[in-house]
């Protein structure tokens, strides 16, 4: 009876979390879509009030007991409870593992670091964010080495494992291997191939009530449930809110309705997944969802996959011909050229503008520089050199003299966030694979695309991915869904069909 | 160095429950603007946790000991810290005398009540309403009781002093004693003259973008700070946020531009007093508002003596002749017709849409129910008869089976909130007395309206009431702000002046 009341208390006590991060996930969505200019400050201080108070609540002494009784007393039959206990166990080991003063130093710090590089990276100013940003980077090293000595991992699996839960630097080393041989001779077939491919782009200007109309169709058609979500602008799109409220934002450029459509695939494919999460473990942590590398699997799979792919834009096109075609170009809307210029790679700067081909090499050059910076084998002043060889080397670019397209171009760093790039990566590769399982259980998948019909692959993910929460390691969901952990051909051929051999049959 | 660092302690604990409130005043606010309809159950969960949270904090042991420990330490010279200390002390006093199971209680069945009311109001359904809001009421008795015998307050004295500090039953008798001799008389008489007065409205539709621009424009005139706060659009009209961010909303109907602009006019009211809250001070109880009354006090001087003035329509004539005059009607236009058309008197059954000479009956009739039905001396199921009686008696309307137009129109009763009518006329009392202050302080007031030019009463208002925060009582806030304490002559002067005598040059 005791023991069965620790699990109870336990579950009572992660609900409690879960209802304030609730409201915290609202007040974040607030502040960047709607929050007045001058409110910044008061509402960064009540938002360091609401973290502290949850890391309290992790950090609560009664925790690894109750845990410990729980965990004793767990009937092995009920494996979501054991799978819950061990997420529950994972949250309160990561809050533990870092002690609260450094937690608070760290978060004053990069708050102002971020705060500052929102400054001068306008400027190209590295000198002037370097002091700061050396800050960032001593506490962030003196915080993965706390939680190195906590986890028993090395310091920088010990921050990729918040992310990235399972996943290490061996084995990111192995996969990013194999691509770092593929891309750049990859790159330069596709380029050559492109060059002689004629695209023709719909002119513009494309006027935002006709965007967001064709934004908020495209969201009907993957199913976005309008009851438990909406879609507003930001700066910068994102998917934010809780399950039973997914909030997702994009942005619209009068002369780019590209830009907006892909942005709204790609959040709803985050917005599904969370949608789909176990309701019957509502507020628990074996309810959220696996990983980042999971997460960015599903908004890639609806931006790329079925996006970019030529049936669904088969789909897509008379509509977007209606809602958007003003002027004499008409060709230019055809599921073809549509096709063309949505899969146009080009070698460029900005990892957030890259197209699919050309981005992991954003993601292995900033591997490659955070994982020596937080083990201590690089140092701040030698990045922007690092930086430079590596973008000649991928992609031919040079960044000599350029921060603001170098490294100061990304806030995950300035942020004090570091080990979270290979997810997106990691995301790219788990959407392929996954994509080719489905691709293979459902025959016809992509007449479906034609229709605008994604309730197979909805149902299909629904039940092997979305429904599953936490239930599995990252590893096992994989292995369950797909037939075999994570395989890095299955990115490569869909590179391959889609970019060199044309094969609109394949994905 | 004990005694001063109490002080401190309570400072530190004050600040974390107003940041924690904060991001309840955005989730509320997103409530009624933003929330997807599915969200409701979980929201109210996590609203409800952040409620218990909150009363935990101001229940917290530690508080008492502080308080008493700093009201001994605290300079005699430091005025700002003792009401500052005064107003904590409040805060605790009101958290701590009613018992956490009787908190929860009427919290469940306030919500049970209040969502069951949105669908039997509209079915004209007391009988089906009757024993959920009986449930209520009897919760609300042992709350007023405990309250009663925490504070040596009456029972409905004590439900009044958290919304009306210091205001006592016995006063309001007397004002409203005074109130319900003048009014009926009164109303008959601005009828008689009403009927003889030709009033031409002006022609819808109205298109809400034009609506939305001339409510921004008003905003701005009376000096909303746009870096601290917005508008948007929900249900019912209301301010909410926090002073630095300040959120009003408004509705729109395109046959009727006066509801949306009066409500604009109404909620820039609330958020002005919001806004010129002492900033010094934030986060601590001293710098909240002063009482319901004052801040309805603020709101009707903004909507009734500025906005429905003869010289601010002056001003604004043109402006909305420009952005809604899209009618053949131009005459209906002339400060003289909208003068005549915003001071319409009409008795009608709903005190949300009632004029300003009819609105207090409403108020006294409220007031004359809930105070017996808290003191146990009137039941539940007696109140349509006393309600009928008393609609034939102040206004000459039957309500006889009309129960969504006659008791079940409130949300206030089926929430759980007793003792806060009075304040809706207190604050008309209020906002009489104070503008007629402003307009002896300040000669040629009137000219400024005319000129949309409110920065003489914007700068009375905010040495003398905003920036007083919660320093001074109700009592002599007023007192030194307009010389003496409350007194209903100046209501019922600005309404013979309006009303009957119509002197332009009055208000």
């Amino acid at each position: 009876m005791k023991k069965n009341s620790s699990y109870q208390s336990l579950v009572r006590h992660f609900t409690k979390i879960r209802n304030l991060q609730h409201l915290g996930a609202i007040a974040s969505w607030d502040e960047a879509v709607m929050r007045p200019q001058g409110a910044g400050e008061y509402r960064a201080e009540a938002m360091a009030e609401l973290h502290v108070l949850l890391n309290d609540l992790l950090c609560d002494p009664r925790l690894p007991e109750w845990l410990a009784e729980a965990q004793q007393a767990a009937s092995p039959s009920d494996s979501w409870q054991a799978a819950n206990l061990r997420e529950m166990a994972r949250e309160v080991s990561q809050a533990t593992a870092v002690d609260s003063a450094l937690v608070e130093a760290k978060t004053k710090a990069s708050m102002r670091c971020e705060q500052t590089w929102r400054i001068k990276r306008a400027q190209n100013d590295w000198t002037g964010m370097k002091p700061l940003f050396q800050e960032v980077v001593r506490l962030a090293r003196l915080e993965a080495q706390q939680r190195a000595a906590h986890s028993g991992l090395k310091p920088y699996d010990a921050m990729m494992d918040l992310h990235e839960p399972g996943m290490r630097s061996d084995q990111v080393d192995q996969l990013f291997f194999d691509l770092k041989n593929f891309l750049p001779d990859f790159i330069q077939r596709v380029l050559a191939r492109q060059r002689s491919e004629g695209v023709l782009r719909p002119d513009g200007p494309f006027p935002i009530p006709q965007q967001r109309q064709l934004g908020l169709k495209a969201m009907e058609v993957l199913g976005f449930d309008f009851r438990h979500g909406r879609l507003d602008v930001s700066h910068h799109p994102f998917c934010g809110g809780v399950p039973h409220d997914v909030r997702i934002t994009t942005r619209y450029q009068e002369h780019d309705f590209a830009d907006n459509l892909m942005s709204v695939l790609h959040e709803t494919g985050h917005a599904l997944y969370e949608q789909g999460l176990p309701r019957e473990w509502t507020h628990q942590p074996v309810s959220s969802a696996r990983s980042m590398g999971i997460h960015e699997s599903q908004s890639l799979l609806f931006e790329m996959q079925v996006g970019r792919s030529f049936h669904f834009l088969q789909y897509l096109s008379p509509i977007m011909k209606e809602l958007l075609h003003l002027g004499p170009n008409e060709q230019a809307w055809s599921p073809e050229h549509l096709y063309r210029s949505l899969t146009r790679v080009k070698p460029d700067f900005i990892r957030v503008n890259a197209d699919e081909v050309t981005y992991p090499a954003h993601v292995i050059l900033r591997y490659e520089i955070e994982r020596p910076l937080i083990e201590g084998r690089l140092e701040v002043e030698d990045i922007p050199e690092v930086w430079n060889q590596k973008m000649q080397q991928y992609l031919g670019l040079s960044t000599v003299g350029n921060f603001k397209d170098g490294p100061l171009q990304d806030v995950h760093w300035m942020g004090g966030t570091f080990g979270y790039f290979p997810s997106y990566t990691l995301g790219a590769m788990n959407a392929a694979q996954i994509f080719q399982a489905v691709y293979r259980d459902c025959p016809g998948l992509l007449d479906d695309f034609a229709r605008g019909d994604l309730s197979r692959l909805r149902r299909w993910l629904g039940e092997r991915i979305w429904s599953r929460g936490s239930f599995l390691e990252v590893n096992e969901l994989l292995r369950q869904a797909t037939g075999e952990v994570l395989n890095p051909k299955y990115f490569k051929q869909h590179l391959s069909y889609r970019y060199l051999e044309r094969d609109w049959t394949q994905v």
